[in-house]
Parts: structure tokens; sequence; C-alpha cells
């Protein structure tokens, strides 16, 4: 069947990360945390594993002792969310494009 | 977070077969098979927690001693899955619709 849906964006949590990062120039870390009401732990790790596919960039610097993490989506991360969505509605289709029952 | 979305109809296997059934007044197991491309086994498995959820119904019939098992969306599965798509909507207008980032 074509048109499989991305596990890695199918999750959730990630979907939303992955949208919200599509609207935004750069988000950081602690507007994720607050957008979506996620623990710390359970959105550092979804960041690690959209870092890991390629689809989010993440840029860590200082401010004085106090570290700050901004997230970009890439243009990777664009186009398999596009996917994602093309594929989601090819599925929402199949509604109105049945096959006939024999 | 609101419009949490429903993790029985967001496996991507029962997806496609709710907005299926969504689509026609029964289907029967071989034409789900054929459209679906999803093993005997899988779609068993599939049907069953559908089933056991309340979101279709099943009727198991003899032609002679050949079993025909047919297929329903009830009203709580048609229920369930504008609901699904309802909260996928707003997953994706949460681009749109962002916080100010402080």
């Amino acid at each position: 069947m074509s048109g499989e849906l991305d596990r890695l964006i199918h999750e959730p949590a990630r979907l939303r990360i992955l949208t919200i990062l599509s609207g935004v120039d750069v988000g950081d870390f602690n507007f994720l945390l607050n957008t979506l009401g996620l623990t710390k732990g359970n959105l550092s790790s979804h960041m690690d594993k959209l870092d890991k596919a390629g689809y989010v960039a993440v840029n860590k610097t200082f401010n004085g002792r106090v570290p700050h993490t901004d997230f970009r989506i890439t243009p990777e991360g664009r186009q398999a969310l596009a996917d994602y969505w093309s594929a989601l509605d090819a599925i929402r289709q199949l509604r109105d494009n049945l096959p006939e029952e024999e």
C-alpha cells in the first residue's frame, strides 16, 4: 500500500512538535515545553529522536551559566511533515475512493 | 492538552479500516483484505480490537460451509472517527495558532 505514514512523525507529541516548528523561525526549549505541556524528559527524548532523524536542528548556547537550546525544523523535516500530512489526506479520502465490492 | 488522539484509531491500519467502513454500508472480510493489503491474521487482530472497542459490529454467517464475515461501523465508531479527524485538524492548525514566544 502506498503512502505509508512516517512512524517517527506519527507519534502525536512529535507530530505536534514538528508542526509547531514548521510555523516559527526558531523555537526554544521552554517555548515548546509550555506550548506542548510535556515533561522536560519527554520533550528531550522526542527532540533527540527528531534530531537524529535530521528533522530538526539543535543549537545549544549559554546565557552566562544558563544553558539555552533552540530548535529549528530542517528542510528534510519540513518535507517529511508535508509528506505525512499528504499520506493522512490520502487515508481520509479512502472513504470516497473505494473499489466496488464484488 | 485537549484533543488527545484516540490511540486505538491512531494505528494506521485501523484508521484505514474505520475510514473505509465509514464509506460503505457493510464490508466483508475479503473486501477489506483486498483493499488494505494486510495479512488475514493482521486484519483479524485489528477487527477484534475495533469490535471490542464497540467501533465495529461483526456479523458471521455461513454460505453452506463457507464462513462469511461482514463488518459495519457503529455509531460509536463513526463518532470516534470524526473526533479523531477533528483532533488531527487541531494539531495541523497549531502551526497557525501559536502563542507569542517570549
